[in-house]
């Protein structure tokens, strides 16, 4: 099995350092930036190229992991060189439609994580969404996914969209309030690292029970008394005073409508 | 030693049991509902009452773990009940003087925590924040509160009010987040549990490294061809849009900031 990656971003870093790990032999690495393509390249010890035009046409998988609005041109260019050759994309938010007027066998495979260059990932713990254009190629596609990870799972475009839309509020907002609460601790002498058991505990309460039952705090409580308090505490910061309201606002109604159940 | 507890909320309950299992003697729960006062002078052994003129006046500790509301009334309900008897209340957000006219030895004990009914909880590692009106007294308290848990540290009121705004963000918002995602994932047809790694790993970098440098995604990367395809995809819910626009606007300035210095 030899595959070729287009593009040397986290995604496509992490996907080409485990497919190397479990034996599928990544022949070749396509960036724009020699920088990038070079890094990679080394680090999984293949060749590479900054031209599409020199891509390495034996392979058995094309994977186009670029940044979403990259991926038509990519598209474009790269099936008149690979024929019926397979080829995905990685993205959440981009349909499977894009393959529609350039591909023959073609689909996508979405790693349902967060990624940094700086930490190592399990790739055997992640979730892989796939989708594909025919049933015998969701089989084909199974069985690539399943030499990285067991959890493979179909889900079409829009679910997808929802999936990556859903990690993005769970997981990226999720790193912003922690961002906005060390920076607040900062300015009054305190420091992030005690809230890590705070945190420790509210993940593993994530990580056993629905977050609907887990539902904690003012807002929670309906305790306006604490919520202007802390609204006040925030009149220097305009924006984070806005996400607290919005934030509590939208606990509060969430919890109405199952009492009104 | 001899402790009455005030109050059998979720604080007050871990707070009472974390003090049984050290060797305190909690001699006394004092709830207005019934129900809750016997719900937890039984997992404790203890007696009970609903009303404070039948307080126990032999203890050495009388801790206050009511609402926030609540607090001053049960100080003046109570200080003139125990004398010099040291008195605490354990809200991040009352500030010490709330203890001003009634009391002669008094002070704070903040465990930054989140608490459940449903979920033990190990003490030890527990943060736990103190204030007090005189030196001697923070020693006293230092000694009471290092039974319970090895981490304590001397916070004064306006600091303790930025530790809970920041709970606040950090914790609640970061399960109601979850909470929200749940919901959309549901509406799709899609699991919550396929989200676990991803938290996993988002908690793991939270533990490890600042928030900071652990930022992803589409705000992260300014792609707005992302962010405004995920506006679309929430425009039946309004408020979760709302949500995701401030979120975003605020990562985008968060790092703008960064860039200019």
């Amino acid at each position: 099995m030899k595959a070729v990656i287009i593009g040397a971003g986290n995604v496509g870093t992490h996907l080409a350092i485990a497919l190397k790990n479990e034996g599928v032999q990544v022949v070749q690495v396509v960036s724009r930036t020699m920088k990038s393509a070079l890094e990679l390249a080394s680090r999984i010890e293949c060749s590479f190229t900054t031209e599409m035009d020199n891509i390495n046409t034996t392979a058995d998988m094309y994977i186009i992991s670029v940044s979403d609005r990259a991926i038509q041109q990519v598209i474009r260019q790269l099936c008149p060189l690979i024929g019926n050759k397979f080829v995905v994309h990685t993205s959440g938010s981009v349909g499977i439609d894009v393959f529609y007027d350039y591909a023959i066998n073609y689909g996508v495979v979405y790693p349902l994580q967060t990624f940094s260059k700086f930490k190592e990932i399990n790739y055997s713990e992640i979730p892989i969404f796939i989708e594909s254009n025919t049933n015998e190629n969701i089989i084909h596609l199974t069985d690539f996914v399943r030499k990285i990870s067991p959890h493979v799972h179909v889900a079409n475009s829009e679910q997808r969209a929802y999936l990556h839309l859903c990690a993005v509020i769970a997981c990226n907002f999720t790193n912003h309030l922690n961002a906005l609460a060390e920076m607040l601790l900062l300015k009054k002498d305190l420091k992030y690292e005690a809230f890590r058991p705070l945190l420790r505990e509210t993940f593993e309460k994530l990580s056993k029970y629905s977050p609907r039952i887990s539902q904690t705090g003012p807002a929670m409580r309906k305790d306006m008394f604490i919520i202007e308090k802390h609204i006040e505490l925030l009149n220097d910061y305009p924006e984070i005073q806005k996400i607290y309201g919005e934030m509590s606002q939208s606990i509060i109604d969430f919890y109405a409508k199952d009492e009104k159940q």
